[in-house]
């Protein structure tokens, strides 16, 4: 089975890797059908986050049931699924409060090699929803994008609070900042401010629903925020990028008693507490819940409600994974698709 | 007029000040009825928040309308009132949302003083809530807690969304902290875990409604904090001391997706960005809008539904405001009540 290998910053290769076998009752194996490379894999291309050895590369898929144990109820060989990229058993209280990324019995890196031909996905139940039926080709990128980039923008917007009669700001253009876009919109908010700098990723902004586009960036665009609002601030603000200068601009660009939704794995960040206390934010975030919003999420797609596989500007062949680990990391691509 | 100030930390002196007058028509004059001591004091008691210069002291208070300025349309002279801490004018849109003490005219040292005969307030109108009626004695002390700890304690509690099935727990048993276990109670909470090392305060606690006491801290605090809750943490954490081992305390306390109202006045406190990220809580707290809760709290003050006032220990005379700052830092008294 092919299956991608980061083994060092810049050196990404795709291989010969064991077949997945089902281990525990719970496990399902997936013939994946598409994955992607996500904004966090480059923390490690770039060496930012230390490699301890080679590492499977991957954790977005959808795919097909190839396999299940003995105890996985709710899906049968032959469903085309979404998987989320924490397995969780979706039972526990942490689940039913809708934290799945906390289940008590969660398996952090569970889903991780799913830039391969075939994935070991453990807690199936908890973790994969089935679609309606096969879905038709040209839905299979906004499906994909449902087990990670837009569920974590959807969980961005719902932490923030976005909803009718706010002003949201979204603090990042990658893929995450604009589903963040398109769920603010979703959600009913009456005004988006994308902060990009990016004529493409402008572009794509305005067609998810963005109305003002802020190309300033730290204190020249919380400025420009306060300008756009009254002086006053957003009511939310969306931070998707997760260092020290895009965390203290959400915060700052946020009005008092107004909520900021985090979701950039933060990286060498300190938040002062006194700065924290005055700003009068609410701020929530984190691993996103993604499998809260799944089944959501898999019916707008279904219906052609939204379409966030528009972020998928590069599609390539899965041994061609290394070329991709380049587009995004010089941004020349916001979002890379790969087919096994 | 007599009043306190702190000319160095541990050199709290009452001596004659200059009687208010009205400055702006949006002013009243208060003869202040009771005023207190608040820990935010100690910070620069203890010499660990700068002092500038000597510092008319206090920001708590209640007293009767003395005088008003010729924009005043709330207030009559003879008004039994309630003060908040911060002057804001209730009518903006910050305000309207409920968080007055980030209000766009707000005056954060604008009741500076109130350790005296005679107070200025500022926007006499958005700041002040009068009583029903000229309040029975044994009533005061309750309406001066509104006035500050009572409507921090609330605002933490309220950040926290105590509330009905939620188990909460409250780091810091100063008067803030115990009125913070008032609050949820309340609120409906099911289950309130008091902190507390003292006696007299675990004894308070429960009668606000605690049920269960932690007298360990730091990391033994969390983990006792976790047996209590089936290894989860609790739903809602309210933070009351401002010290970094405190928050990271009340973080650590709390499960995901659950909250944290902190109130404490944060000082040198850091948040590390990467563990607040994979916690999954809520943050939410600052400078309380006591503002917000005041008509609902003196409601219930006045139908002695409540007695906040209980936290109130030692009662002293104004000129011997120096022995109540001292048992203060000693924390032999929990609160003091000074008369002017």
């Amino acid at each position: 089975m092919r299956g991608a290998v980061m083994y060092a910053p810049g050196d990404v290769r795709v291989e010969n890797r064991d077949v997945p076998a089902i281990v525990e009752p719970a496990d399902a194996i997936i013939r994946v059908a598409a994955a992607c490379i996500c904004g966090s894999d480059l923390w490690r291309y770039r060496g930012i986050e230390q490699l301890t050895g080679p590492a499977p590369m991957g954790h977005e898929y959808v795919g097909v049931v190839e396999q299940l144990g003995s105890a996985v109820t709710t899906l049968r060989p032959g469903d085309f699924v979404v998987g989320s990229f924490f397995a969780s058993d979706n039972t526990c209280e942490i689940c039913r409060a809708g934290y799945q990324t906390h289940c008590v019995n969660r398996r952090p890196g569970a889903a991780t090699g799913a830039q391969s031909q075939l994935l070991r996905v453990p807690l199936a139940d908890g973790t994969l929803v089935a679609t309606p039926g096969q879905p038709d080709a040209d839905l299979v990128p906004s499906l994909l994008a449902a087990s990670d980039v837009l569920g974590t923008g959807w969980f961005a917007a719902v932490a923030a609070e976005a909803g009718p009669g706010k002003t949201v700001a979204v603090v990042g253009d990658g893929a995450v900042g604009l589903l963040g876009v398109l769920a603010a919109r979703q959600l009913g908010a009456e005004r988006i401010i994308a902060m990009s700098r990016h004529a493409d990723r402008q572009k794509l902004a305005r067609e998810y629903g963005a109305t003002d586009i802020v190309e300033e960036r730290g204190d020249a665009g919380v400025a420009r925020i306060k300008e756009l609002t009254n002086g006053l601030g957003a009511h939310s603000v969306i931070e998707a990028v997760g260092t020290q200068e895009s965390m203290m601009q959400a915060i700052r660009a946020t009005r008092a008693g107004g909520h900021v939704g985090y979701v950039g794995v933060a990286h060498d960040v300190s938040l002062p507490g006194e700065e924290l206390f005055f700003s009068g934010v609410h701020l929530h975030g984190g691993p996103a819940p993604v499998r809260r919003f799944l089944p959501e999420l898999i019916q707008l797609i279904w219906d052609r409600a939204i379409d966030p596989g528009k972020v998928f500007d590069l599609t390539l062949p899965l041994d061609r994974a290394a070329d991709g680990y380049r587009a995004m990391d010089e941004r020349t691509a916001i979002k890379v698709l790969l087919q096994p």
